[in-house]
């Protein structure tokens, strides 16, 4: 059995989620409605001091949970790879510098390539930042993502792949990103998640919904009760893996982004209580 | 290495390929252009004398490689679910009637209840329904689909699915359909190939392409070459487990319905003695 969620302390929500909004709003409505968490969309930072911005978030009583995102390694151009390589490096002092514990890695895929070579290349980016990450001490979430996106967004594609990726790695920094929304479908998932708690990879919990019909591939996320995820008997599995962090509401709706932000965010207060 | 295919003897197009075309316009046309198999969609067949169609296609040197579809077990309503059982019979039936060797089970899924139960009603179906195919001589053929389609059409999307399943009922009767649209992505693809060739249970092998952007869910489906599927590489493995029968090109595409079919069929034939 999960916990029963009685207050929203422990709920995080993505500022992707509410994309109408800036951070300055997302800040003061999450911070208003006793929200616990946020986790940062890079373009939300885009013109603004990082320092400053992340003072302004733990101000308005949000734990920063992560910085969203990094990755995309693979490419058929070196130079591409190399250029990837410094953008991440640059996601991570934007972290350190937002206060951030943590980068989400979305590793990226190249559908001129293999498969397997993607898979490679992405072993090398993260590689090749992982210094960097320890020194700043920031910690790198490979999140495995759904089988659709294989094509261009992530060679990663099953929690199995992903805890073979950081178990390679076997650093304190590496880990793995769960999102119910990529994985639920996976015959494996209570094993896997249960692998990925015992090697202590289990670094970020990310909700949401799969609503019948989806209409787009990438903006009909549905808000959680809205599809046919089963999100309590994931959340018990992630608990039983010892996970204790948040849970992070991260959709993508061109149908909740039409609605008013502020009737939105009463939803998924609302949602994250009784649906979740 | 994959075998190099120099002639369309081994080529099998699906109705639904061509879906402008009724099943006389398919027969002609497939039977014209040389190509050696068709796979029947039901829907073609309705008001059709089914045994008489069947001669028709032979007469057209074709041999019928598959009656596609039965499945879609799941259901949360008992009397559903005993429907489709008799829907499935029917298909049987069908299938027998029309000179096909074989059905091919799109097994279904139930977004209001949970994989683990749609999955058990899929084994449930199939055991109902085995000793009428046995009895028929009609082979049931599992296709893994793709997990985007886990909420409503089948709760079975990976090959070690299909081949646990196959394996379970241990009958020469139960087998697999290996669709490269479905399946590309899976990290253990070639392993499980071989595996469902070991044990004597590959019993189709579908080709098409994953386009980038895929703009729609279901009717997006590419052409051999314009996407990203390595099926050179898959047809080898199916090769080295040992299967010998036709290459099935499956294709629902809005762009390519669109087209002069008579086009498209050319650009069929040559995709498939050159990219595929």
């Amino acid at each position: 059995m999960a916990t029963q969620l009685t207050d929203l302390s422990k709920l995080c929500v993505h500022t992707i989620t509410t994309k109408p909004w800036n951070i300055e709003q997302c800040a003061e409505e999450f911070g208003k409605a006793g929200i616990g968490g946020i986790s940062v969309w890079r373009n939300t930072l885009e013109g603004l001091d990082i320092g400053r911005t992340g003072e302004m978030l733990r101000a308005n009583g949000l734990e920063i949970v992560s910085l969203v995102r990094g990755g995309f390694f693979p490419s058929i151009d070196s130079i591409k790879r190399k250029e990837a390589i410094e953008d991440n490096r640059l996601a991570i002092d934007e972290a350190e510098a937002l206060g951030s514990p943590m980068v989400v890695l979305v590793c990226g895929a190249e559908p001129r390539i293999s498969l397997e070579k993607s898979r490679a290349q992405i072993r090398d980016g993260i590689e090749a930042i992982l210094p960097y990450a320890e020194n700043a001490g920031v910690k790198l979430a490979i999140e495995p993502l759904h089988p659709m996106y294989a094509d261009t967004r992530s060679g990663i594609n099953t929690l199995g792949q992903a805890n073979d990726m950081a178990e390679y790695f076997n650093s304190e920094y590496v880990g793995v990103a769960v999102d119910v929304y990529h994985i639920w479908w996976d015959p494996n998932l209570e094993m896997e998640i249960h692998r990925c708690g015992n090697h202590s990879n289990l670094f970020a919990f990310h909700i949401c919904d799969w609503v019948s019909p989806t209409l787009d591939m990438l903006n009909d996320r549905g808000l959680m009760g809205e599809g046919c995820i089963d999100i309590k008997q994931i959340r018990t599995w992630v608990e039983e893996a010892g996970f204790d962090g948040f849970n992070e509401v991260e959709i993508f709706s061109n149908k909740h982004w039409a609605e008013n932000q502020h009737e939105f965010l009463e939803k998924i207060k609302y949602a994250y209580l009784n649906q979740s």
